[in-house]
């Protein structure tokens, strides 16, 4: 069995050799490499630039030897594309010159054809598989369509996601077009990742998790299921869903009919296997705080993720969010190389 | 009955009149009677000025009528006692200026004694007390033991939580160290509000929900239980334990001892009476975001939260964290009185 299928082979529960590993965020700000290029780039140049994305995709995995490669982009590309300036601030993460106020701010919004609005991702895809000469599977990603609606709403990061909230509450008729807006705009930019030859894609609703229960089944989980069922009847390529703070709509989360479910960490990996384990496979969920100890204390807690799970097929190993940009490099490598030889 | 038992009995599962209300952080920033004062002070100045706190105190109970009064402090009350330097700066919470970078700062911690270091706790308790003509119960509160050494490590509010991470798992005996003192100061510092006649105390180990289960169970619930096991000898009043992303660990917080279970509000309330009930008595849950709907949207929010616990006794309405600064005061209102009926 060639180490390209362990990814998809895992994420659609069929007999694997061993547990397939790969990062969120694994190319980026840890890396001396990645940090080498950016300082000479705004960051969304790089996105849009396939030559750059498709190089930084390749260094984990000419560094570290992760088993797939991620793209290298950003959830907000397709909000760019759908009409709302980007720009990424030293410190203080994504800003959104012009975020969404009221109706006509949503009217006005583009649903962007990525051929035409965002052809960089495809063509990065397609560079990225040549580098790799397809020896490793490529992944496809994008924000699901509330974390985006909530980053254009809030026009960057929040504490609380109050004005998100606040429209839901209380403007059905703004909150329900830029929900189909959004959904319309990822079902577009994940086809075409797919189209573009990848061999699997996450939806990153992200911010998912800051809903209550039932906001989250009202105002999130419909988007998300209707962006996988969507994708379904187009592909069989399998899909991943992340939301961070899952544990308590795991089973929920079931339901989009996502293929892998990407969890938190902090759910219990052997607790989630138990609850919905028979029905999806799983992809999680080390503390990437856990980066942060002695080389020894990697392995540790590695073995103990793995061993939560245990020696079945329907796992694929990640951390439990997207790594952090202060993290050495040679912790990250005895996690990996500790997945492999388990 | 007296609504001023109302709570306490609930607490204990005792049959009530009604269910009991009260909101986390109801005197501060929401309120204009709060602003006024606090736009000639020092935040922490009106933590320490006895007349101030028990004014600010009484403010909710006047205009929005809450069935229990909770002194107007700061959970960083105790780690200033300590001796660490505590401002608030505008717009960006706590700053602590001075925090623990390695063993010997921990070394150099004091452990206060409240009636020489925080005399002013238990003063503007006995106010408050004066003030409400014993017709409504105090609530006294502390940080938890971790999430006090998360503020002190990581000097503020913090994204990832990565200084008190890294220290947890590279350096056990200044985190052991650390804890010891923490702890012994939250049991001595709570049981000073409780002398001061408090009927109810509650622990806010409100960052803890960012810890990995295990790491939840090796890092923070051992002290928790340690407090309120040493509480328990010395009183019989109630204690609430408040965890902010409780969902994966309520069955382990029972645990603890603790009288009620305080949830934040992305656990499903009838899940959690569900799993732990039986156990303990539950407070919360509502998103404090709700109340950015309209009054008629609040209404129906409140009776959804009431609903999903029904009509028996082991529950106290509340949000499922601290109010916000902007939330209007007639919604608050239309909470309250919606429970008061209910």
């Amino acid at each position: 069995m060639s180490t390209k299928d362990f990814l998809v082979r895992a994420a659609r529960k069929e007999p694997v050799d061993r547990v397939p590993v790969w990062i969120m965020r694994q190319a980026g700000r840890y890396m001396k490499e990645y940090m080498a290029i950016r300082k000479n780039y705004e960051f969304m140049t790089l996105c849009r630039t396939p030559e750059l994305a498709a190089e930084i995709s390749m260094q984990p995995i000419d560094v570290i030897g992760m088993d797939a490669g991620i793209i290298f982009s950003d959830i907000l590309v397709p909000v760019e594309a759908m009409g709302i300036k980007v720009t990424f601030e030293k410190d203080h993460g994504p800003k959104l010159h012009n975020p969404i106020t009221n109706y006509d701010d949503v009217v006005a919004l583009k649903i962007p054809e990525p051929d035409v609005d965002m052809p960089f991702v495809a063509e990065s895809i397609k560079l990225f598989r040549e580098k790799l000469d397809d020896k490793l599977p490529v992944l496809g990603f994008s924000g699901a369509p509330w974390t985006l609606a909530a980053y254009m709403i809030e026009g960057g990061g929040s504490r609380n996601y109050t004005k998100i909230k606040s429209l839901m509450f209380n403007d059905k008729k703004t909150f329900d077009l830029l929900m189909e807006k959004t959904t319309e705009t990822v079902v577009k930019h994940l086809y075409a990742q797919i189209k573009a030859g990848t061999s699997m894609v996450q939806i990153f609703d992200t911010w998912a998790g800051c809903l209550a229960y039932d906001d989250y089944v009202k105002y999130a989980f419909p988007y998300e299921k209707e962006v996988i069922t969507r994708l379904k009847k187009l592909t069989d390529v399998p899909v991943t869903l992340y939301i961070n703070g899952c544990g308590n709509i795991l089973e929920k989360m079931v339901e989009t009919q996502a293929d892998v479910l990407s969890i938190d960490w902090m759910v219990d990996l052997k607790d989630a296997k138990n609850r919905v384990g028979k029905k999806v496979a799983l992809q999680g969920n080390m503390d990437p705080c856990c980066l942060y100890g002695s080389p020894e204390s990697v392995k540790q807690k590695t073995l103990e993720t793995l061993n939560k799970f245990g020696k079945e097929t329907g796992y694929i190993f990640n951390l439990g969010h997207g790594i952090l940009p202060d993290i050495p490099v040679e912790n990250v490598k005895v996690m990996v190389d500790t997945v492999k030889n388990f």
